[in-house]
């Protein structure tokens, strides 16, 4: 396999997206959400680009979610109008929404509490603005929400359209997949999240609210769902590039992981079997989430530059701008020369995007480079 | 005690730096070094800001170190000359090194190999550039380097003297030091750092060499050497802001750490005792560097808006954009309010400001907002 010069000319280190990877997972996604009569409303988080966007979301009025309110304006400006901003709302926040609904945006905001609802109810009337608002309903005891068979669920529903807000869906995040072992325990994780926002949809339209999205999501629920009846829509966010975490999950396979950190080797302890990259964390980032996996990549899976993974080799130890990768048995230093390349997998794919400004893709052609940039801050 | 009301109004998550410790940290080590004789060559890494670095560096020839060509060009581009580029070189990234070199800058390159040496020999000869190199010495087996009593060092030494490039100095980094436990344990390790450089500076000169630099740092040890004789420089870069990590390695208190990260309550779970606040790991980054030290913080210790500790209180759990505090006995939720504001005590000062694009900074009056920014990418 042969690989375009720009991989071995562009300045290291660097995010890598295979295009064609990228693609496929997100056909996978889409065509298996449609198939069971659903529609994926993708996380944009893992890239938090707008070129990336571009193939998740074919039309403008596509269903997106966001995770900070600088995705929000960045991709309104883009033109994109149905934006889930999936973080409790803080009250300060609120001026900020308003002024994106003011532009014409449909953004949604998710809620939990009393004292948020109570927030949203009153800055609305002040200011002659009627939010779009999500509830978020607990389904594993993850993170937060109100349980489905709660009064607060009722009594949220009631404060917020009593108060003039609008009651678009409710929301349910699986968060506790991720730490799934086996298919089996992914698949009734996705049953209990679907069970749960179904049985509290019942509940709060049985009260007489419109209520018309029910959501879903997680990579993990969303790939092993196997009824989405009533579901209005799945979320999901790295399931694009996927990762090494959701590889240990059984999610993908290593050769559909699409994003890779290209590094270059800058010497070698002989006697301790080290060699040295420029890819530290500042590259890499600092996640582990595969340490406690049925696989500890240390800070991801060294592949050869073509991107074959290299058996057993991974980035060991990492500092600020190195990275020491211990060489098994089955490798000699020299199979690393001083001014060679490699590319690593990320264990969380969110988390290595986080480190880097801009992502070089190699084209669907397998040659054209294409850069894509990064939308930051909050 | 009062905080200015910007404090309470800037959009979180923020990045807040505190001048006057930021100033206190600095005077302490600068004062320290030059009462012993030498003096301090900062390390830039840390907060990577044009702004920050003023107060490093009272004149544009002082020393500096920088950990990527990125801000070697940045900090040259303001007019800064003396600059050690302190990760091994790459063969491929002498070009920019040239061209900064080419512009009046004196930057300084390290290297380790003979493999490095022959790539800058040939180099500097094809394209007539006398390079100025500093050999990495081991003294501690944390990472790279050749010991001070190996043929290497002198091979290393004559190969670049005799191949037209500058042999300007040698460095030591006594990075097992951040593992020490206790005072006297820093002390060895400084001690060894400093004699390491030494041993090695008298075998080089006694080849003819001139080297006239010979460079020691770590900010454990740059605390804790006592006889800094004929150690020209003193590295060092997190004692500018410390952390959580430097905290319990013993080199400074709770109340010197310059930095945190504010954050709102964004929301509750009654029955766990948890609050949700709007900075996940996007904004304190991955880090987890107290793991295994004297106190685990978890992603960072909880203060008040004022900044005073919340004994007990730590970020336990991060998502993306999510943070959650576990409650001890001694608080209840209705100390946190939805939309009010906490300020956390960042693990590891380098990796949390690579998170963030640019610093709020509370003056040294204790009122006025400067803003720095950080220079990004490589």
């Amino acid at each position: 396999m042969t690989t375009p010069a720009w991989l071995s000319t562009t300045e290291t280190p660097y995010l890598l997206i295979d295009k064609n990877k990228y693609l496929k997972n997100i056909r996978r996604l889409y065509t298996r959400t449609e198939a069971l009569g659903s529609k994926v409303r993708p996380h944009l988080k893992t890239l938090r680009s707008v070129e990336a966007a571009h193939y998740l979301l074919p039309e403008r009025h596509d269903p997106a979610t966001v995770s900070t309110l600088a995705e929000a304006e960045a991709f309104a400006k883009e033109g994109y109008t149905n934006l889930l901003y999936a973080v409790g709302i803080a009250p300060h926040k609120l001026p900020r929404i308003a002024a994106l609904m003011q532009k014409g945006t449909d953004i949604h905001i998710l809620l939990d509490s009393r004292e948020q609802a109570e927030a949203v109810v009153s800055f609305g009337q002040q200011h002659a603005v009627a939010f779009s608002v999500f509830i978020e309903v607990d389904c594993d005891g993850h993170r937060g929400g109100v349980p489905p068979e709660s009064d607060a669920l009722l009594e949220l529903a009631r404060m917020l359209e009593d108060g003039g807000a609008t009651l678009t869906g409710l929301l349910a995040h699986a968060g506790e997949s991720y730490n799934c072992r086996t298919d089996e325990a992914i698949r009734v994780a996705a049953q209990a999240e679907c069970d749960a926002i179904r049985r509290a949809g019942l509940r709060v339209r049985e009260q007489g609210h419109r209520c018309p999205v029910l959501s879903v999501g997680a990579t993990p629920t969303a790939h092993f769902a196997d009824n989405l009846s009533g579901i209005t829509e799945v979320r999901a966010g790295v399931f694009t590039t996927f990762d090494l975490v959701m590889k240990n999950v059984g999610i993908c396979e290593m050769h559909d992981i699409a994003m890779s950190v290209v590094a270059t080797v800058i010497g070698h302890n002989r006697d301790k079997g080290w060699v040295f990259i420029d890819a530290g964390w500042m590259a890499l980032s600092r996640d582990r989430g595969t340490a406690h996996q049925v696989t500890d990549y240390g800070y991801g899976q060294v592949c050869n530059l073509e991107g074959q993974p290299l058996n057993g080799l991974k980035v060991d130890i990492t500092n600020q701008e190195h990275g020491i990768v211990v060489l098994t048995a089955d490798y000699r230093h020299d199979d690393f020369p001083v001014g060679s390349r490699i590319r690593i997998l990320p264990n969380h794919a969110c988390a290595t995007a986080a480190m880097h400004r801009q992502y070089e893709v190699l084209g669907d052609d397998g040659e054209e480079r294409e850069v894509w940039s990064r939308i930051v801050g909050w």
